[in-house]
């Protein structure tokens, strides 16, 4: 019943599984995990696809030859396995050149060079079949903000992004982006610190059509804010794209747990939103192994944040077809979708005669009880 | 030198120097200020404007001669002082019947008696002047996400925007709207958490040119959002309509402390990208002074406000002449503002003949003395 | 299966149950609730204790007879039910006297009337039969640090308890004292913060056997601290004396929601160092309904808090019999309880022969799959 | 005036100049600095100490012959530069070994490893003149608390310490220990989360004496504690061993920013706690450059820090001499200290004849003017 199936598209990314255990404080954990065998572990627990950002493959400084060879190599894994390829992305943070920005960089240069970086992450995204190309900008903003005007980060990302779709268009690739918010970390502050943000910055762009979010749980969970009412809100305006599937504390630094692991809760809402919202893309768990497993730890993982979606979604239907849970909620009127539109009443006739403000003030919802109901049914004790 | 003038546009609600200093654990530690004398009092300190919710001045329940009068006695004291009407908003959030929300509530007819309620505070805004009406939606949001579907809480939030502005329209009314986002408080957690939600909500209205942004200084900072930041990107879009200013610690409940009085290094970046962003609307201190304080403490409150402001122009100013600071931004390029499109440099030219990754991520940027040389400019040493 | 029972020893404050609705921006949603009507209430549902400050029960200006034929009804409404009294309080910091601190104010006769009033809540906690005194220094705090040196509110916080406890032992009270801390709200930041430093203040006191904490779950979450960790430190001391039992979420307001209805797997393992640690205090909920809620819903939520911890108390004993978890912990060394001095263990001998470093570096400890098991166990699918 | 003198006792670690920009996301943007380098350069920009955990000097794997040769050379650059050695601690972090916790490990033989690797980083301490010792757990946390009883972590850490005072005690050291808490990172969660804590378990060790803490600003500070008031409780308790000035952000990664860089005004209430209150121990920067620097940068960071603490010095002291600020501290009786005992005064003259608690609740404490007035000197405009 729990057993992931292709069309549940799970994905994972390389560096989920290849993540080595390092941290701020210590050393790699776990050996290097060669693409190829993490192919085929996904492959083997069930997954349906995989992504990578370009380093993740191929080193940053490959010549032509050697990259072409990884590639072939890694695409014969795919071919051998039958896992999809579904997402790239660039790696605009690990080298030292990003240290102040990418895209925002004040130096020309190097926001030139980005960009051909990206541009050559793109190829290798269509030349692998992926349609979606995800940008996260992690190291685009500040700790020292007498450095940088702020309006200026603004107006170099644009650029960047418009510069992206016209070569994707005139490439004629079918690849999508999907930007990526965080609020900080690696920088004190990262330009863009929610998903908001980047919703507002795609509408003024050249083809806001090409553009959506990736809305990462633990990013806007860093922040306090309620991960699925920004998926809610994405997904309502047509701009869910894909998402990054994962756990975290609030106001720490960035956990990356697996799914569902911290916050059992919010996790169960995030899948009925996805579930119940119509979304039909990849489920990309962005996350990785505590620093205390080896491999066999690093599968369980996987595993583990598959099972506990899996979990979740059949909590949502039982959720859906609970009697006591599905009365209540028709009486406190959730499901009402009047439509009101200004044309169809008129000013003078907003409040109904006999409204009365004070009786409605006083009236129960019972939300206490129909949050229990959620816990016990959550609890499996109904 | 920093005395307040009407060309510094500084305006308080009458909420603000009104707050009698109740918070959820103590009962109110000052008498309730008559709107008439709040009035007088701010423009004795020479505050350029003043703004109000619809029942900061008539009370919900006032009859319609009540509600004449009251105004006609407030329009007096207007044009007695010279104080200008600046901004109306509408208080969808003290009276009980709004507990689980007005515009996104459940209940068909207390979303419209919303909607009524906000009609007669525009009427108000317009008759006193004013051509800003500000919608903060605190009780739009939820503990229990089982007893809404947060994809109806857009829709729906959306649907009102829409009726407000056809009604403005109808009415040739001169007024724009701007939203006001906040985490959390009163709610467990608040629809459109952040600036940048309500930024990508706007381009979706009917009329998204007469509708833009409120940034509020304590609701970003509660959720650790860099204020000045999203500040920048509001400008940048041309979307800030209107401002709020006051301070806050991070992670904690709605403080709403005197301007500048905690983050000054923050609060110096906020009046750097006002001032130097070309905002020209009104400098709204939506702050109120401690529980400590009498009314004597609450016009200190106010003149602080007003003052901390001024002086931290002055010092935007001397960063904007200091050689020494001017000379490290010249260097490390702040100011160069490449345009970079796709027509005008092709993808297999952005690289430069000579580029040298390593070399770049060698270099020093000279951050660490330029954020000295701010501290020291800040703190009056150089 | 999950119906309190006198031995569970749950018991709920007067203000909890009567918490009214009111919050920093909206009015009350709930009559006011008879003292009388809340006891024979939390009966019936099952509670075994109340518990209440001074002014819960008795106005803060009540005379002598008032305050006498106030106690009489109340111990009536005690005696008609059978429900204990458990532990008694004082409110310092509803009153605008106290509006800059109690115990730590500057001004000496505010800080001997705040003495005096505790010294009478401290008469009526012990005519009632309590035996518990908790002490929260709600008021006890800065917003602005000029005004005080927190060494001096170290040592006048010290004093006052020093004089509580003499007079405790002066009348032959057979009362211990509780010291609850919080991090902010409604102070900017209150003294003593967290738990910990609590418990450090106690050694230094003039009877510290007289004296232990009160930990609250909402209080050290706003902080981010893991509530369990804190109560396991003071469980060990033995300075576990009451417990406050409620949720919240990391980082914001004071929510003091339903017990267990946000972190789930939190409160588990509060539950489990409460249960395994053999703290035989009562489990005191400090929490009060959603202001959605009338009585009825105030019923559901005071039903809800202890059947949740009967849930999770029937989880852990499921999680202290699985087999497969009980094997991990064993394979992972987690009950070995090997006893090192300095005596039975010389520095020379403290590392075995044959200890590998670099193999116990490389090692997988299972905590992903140990994780999960947790997950499908609560979730109730294994 | 603000340039540092021996007597300021500044000093630095090894790891905080030899911080090589590598963070979770990017490699190292800095060479190695070898330790020899870092105390010529400490002793050039004006600094008193140094201070370092083993691994800093000696690595993990060293020969004997090899530790005492480098040992030799790092003793040279101390005399030959005069540099004083301060501080040493032990790397319980770095080596995967630890990667679940040191002294609580859940394994026999990596706790008396720990132990061991300490002794040698004592006698490493010992053998350069230091005599403080820090201890700071930064392992010892969890992610999985299923795996670890958070009781056994307590009597772990406990049995730690008494086994290395006995040590001490043995080899007849001057050497002190001082404990220091962080709530989180690289744990999702580290026990003794706050220096209350460890406060709290001083007085539960074999020699209590022996053992003090060393409160660090960004751990406090991450969780929004406020920093100087945990000064101030240890400094009273005369256990503020040592102290770790640097500036962080609430709510985010650890960030060991310059100091005073980014909370001015704590800062400020910092230094004057440490001022006023008699603190004479080291003054330690615990931080490093931003990842943007080159040696140039770092040596900028490092003058910075000295400098905006004599700057703030400064200021303590010139607020201290301020007419108009002493004649408000005076009128709210902030130092007025009477010392009330229960045998001094008896609880029924607590309460002076005609004291008026209404009165008292209703009077101006003119802090809204203080906290400005403070503003004013901050900024140099006073």
């Amino acid at each position: 019943m729990y057993t992931p199936k292709p069309e549940d598209r799970f994905t994972f990314g390389l560096w989920t599984v290849g993540n080595r255990g390092r941290d701020p404080f210590g050393l790699e954990t776990r050996p290097p995990l060669d693409p190829v065998d993490a192919v085929h572990m996904l492959a083997e627990i069930g997954a349906w696809g995989v992504n990578l950002h370009d380093n993740d493959l191929v080193p940053i400084d490959a010549t032509p030859a050697e990259r072409d060879a990884i590639v072939a190599r890694f695409k014969k894994a795919l071919a051998d396995t039958g896992l999809q390829f579904v997402m790239g992305t660039v790696n605009l943070f690990t080298d030292p050149v990003f240290k102040d920005g990418a895209f925002t960089s004040n130096v020309p240069e190097i926001r030139r060079y980005a960009l051909r970086k990206t541009i050559e992450a793109i190829d290798l995204c269509h030349e692998l079949g992926g349609k979606i190309f995800v940008l996260w900008g992690g190291r685009e903003g500040a700790e020292v903000n007498a450095a940088r005007n702020p309006m200026d980060a603004v107006k170099r990302f644009r650029e960047a992004v418009n510069y992206l779709c016209e070569y994707v268009l005139e490439q004629g690739y079918n690849i999508r982006f999907a930007l990526e918010a965080k609020p900080n970390e690696p920088r004190g502050d990262i330009y863009f610190p929610s998903t908001g943000a980047y919703l507002a910055l795609i509408p003024t762009l050249d083809h806001p059509e090409m553009v959506g979010v990736n809305p990462e749980f633990a990013h806007e969970t860093m922040a306090g804010l309620q991960f699925h009412h920004i998926v809610a809100q994405a997904l309502e305006m047509g701009k869910l794209f894909h998402i990054d599937l994962n756990d975290q504390k609030i106001g720490r630094f960035d956990q990356d747990l697996r799914f569902a692991s911290e916050n059992y809760k919010e996790s169960f809402f995030l899948v009925k939103v996805l579930e119940d919202g119509g979304y039909d893309g990849p489920r990309h768990f962005d996350a990785h192994a505590y620093r205390t497993e080896d491999l066999e730890g690093v599968k369980e993982f996987a595993k583990g944040c598959m099972r506990s979606y899996l979990i979740l979604k059949e909590k949502v239907r039982q959720f859906n077809e609970d009697p006591e849970i599905q009365q209540i909620l028709q009486e406190i009127r959730a499901n009402e979708h009047e439509v009101l539109t200004y044309n169809s009443v008129r000013p003078d006739e907003l409040v109904p005669p006999g409204f009365e403000r004070t009786a409605w003030g006083a009236k129960g919802y019972a939300y206490e009880r129909l949050d229990q109901l959620l816990f016990d049914l959550l609890m499996g004790v109904r």
